[in-house]
């Protein structure tokens, strides 16, 4: 469901009408069906809405019928006006889709944006999102956010903290961590044998020798080291500038970043509306668009559905991939 | 005619060949003569070289033959080998352009790659290339360096300095100093009558209202502010990854950035070969290509030539918007 009063309900109706052009596999949502019933009014557009009781009956429904498995109690969800009442039924969809996944009841959770700032005043007490479903898988790992387009995958090492803050956050261990996680991420979920990563400076010129900062040398080269010892193909660090363009590109298969922006700038240059952003590092599948609650725009049919569309058959892939026979490396 | 040892000679003699094909105004090159014969010959392409004693014979000759304006001393030049015993010659090639263009005996100075390094082994004094220039020119201002391809144009308000340094040497009168020498030189050379600047956050989000950082509400703000106040149209704090897609391209003239990779990135992205380095700031017209010398493949005939080209077009393009008479605002 993601946060009712954004644009979640309508791009989920918008990605069932799809259905068909865009190849998409099967979903249900985790919803309350009037609401959906009634934002489909709102939107003029026709979407036959099927209260299911389990999800095993999504496969026969979903050609014809949005397939909604209700949440326990009513959602409102005025488009464009937060409502704390509501946070408990955002939090149980999330909690849901993850406990059914887990038990093999869904083959991956898709998530809808949610906004933070209304469920913590309503008592959510998570770093964010990807942090709640990694205390809901029970990891004790830290999960790896990776945005992924058809043109290229990236790896944050570090995300939402103040630039200032970056170089002392980024330590060799962590590195190493995260391109482990990444590296086996695209063998079991994207079908590739020998991950190539490449792994990006922090500083200008990758620090130019050291002339331009010293943590590239010191902190990033080692962790490189590591992971080409632990039989990866990873080869770095190499100046943030000059790796993202189309030649570059094809010599890895996910680019590890230092820092947000230094992630974030590439990807949604060449794709803005087609990223998602997959959660590597959980026991379960999980994807989500590459946008947020947009609320300025929710209820008048004006969002876009790209990311989610790509979200869920990146979902809808992965879980094929890690249905097949491992990669040989 | 930088550095000897890099690829500037030979993208120098390809480009003279694409003279039509490219629609390239008249340039004359300061080097030696029998330097650029003997690249020609080695790299087995016909290149007529004609040495100039002045450089008001270069519309004559262009036509027919590369004009090379002689430098005083011969030039060895081996491809790939650097030697500080030409540190003396490719500064004097730069002093040589720049009092030509102070002269108006040119229109624009075009400098191929040097290598620092080499340079200062020699006794060179200055930080770079861009710092030597405004040295000759005697401007007291710092120079702004901007980066531009077709589809954008970038001004990293902080350059090569280490990412943990760029916080503190951040500050409001430096943005509004690089923002209004922008607005400036977009409005005298690229006769854009009201320049647009788009201003980049420093922090992800650019700083979600002070959670991620508080440099994008405390100094970049106000110089947003500032910028406004001396009638430029100036917008921003925006987040750096959702400012360079083509929708958001098209609402700015340039993105004034924070720190190197954020404005080198998206523009690198977008154009890798393309991107062309122009000085703003300066009393002359200077552009050059958007790369290095790259000692690897000299000789070789492997280097594009693409970023030399744009890099001539462009200053012959903002020569002629400055003889124009100022687009009205």
């Amino acid at each position: 469901m993601g946060e009712p009063a954004g644009i979640g309900g309508e791009i989920a109706l918008e990605a069932w009408r799809q259905r068909r052009t865009a190849g998409l596999s099967p979903f249900f949502i985790i919803d309350d069906p009037a609401r959906l019933k009634t934002l489909a009014a709102r939107l003029g557009i026709e979407v036959p809405v099927a209260e299911i009781a389990a999800p095993q009956a999504t496969a026969e429904i979903f050609p014809d019928a949005l397939p909604v498995l209700p949440l326990a109690q009513a959602v409102a969800g005025e488009p464009g006006r937060l409502d704390p009442a509501n946070a408990d039924a955002v939090i149980e969809s999330i909690r849901c889709a993850v406990a059914l996944a887990r038990q093999g009841a869904a083959a991956a959770v898709v998530t809808n944006p949610i906004h933070k700032q209304i469920l913590m005043e309503a008592g959510f007490r998570h770093l964010g999102h990807t942090e709640f479903l990694a205390e809901l898988c029970a990891t004790s790992d830290a999960p790896v956010m990776m945005l992924a387009c058809a043109e290229l995958r990236v790896v944050p090492v570090t995300v939402h903290l103040p630039l200032r803050r970056v170089p002392e956050a980024l330590t060799t261990a962590r590195i190493v961590e995260a391109g482990m996680t990444t590296a086996e991420a695209l063998h079991r979920y994207f079908g590739i044998a020998k991950p190539r990563l490449a792994v990006a400076g922090l500083n200008p010129h990758a620090g130019e020798g050291g002339q331009l900062g010293s943590e590239d040398d010191a902190v990033i080269r080692p962790a490189v080291r590591a992971l080409q010892e632990a039989g990866i193909e990873a080869f770095g660090p190499l100046p943030g500038d000059t790796m993202f363009h189309p030649a570059a590109r094809r010599r890895y298969d996910a680019a590890l970043c230092m820092y947000h922006d230094q992630a974030l700038i590439p990807i949604k240059t060449i794709d803005f509306d087609g990223g998602v952003n997959v959660t590597l590092g959980l026991p379960i599948i999980r994807t989500s668009p590459d946008h947020g609650t947009a609320l300025d725009i929710a209820g008048q049919g004006k969002a876009s559905a790209a990311s989610l569309l790509a979200a869920l058959r990146m979902a809808a892939e992965m879980a094929a991939a890690s249905r097949r026979p491992p990669a040989v490396p």
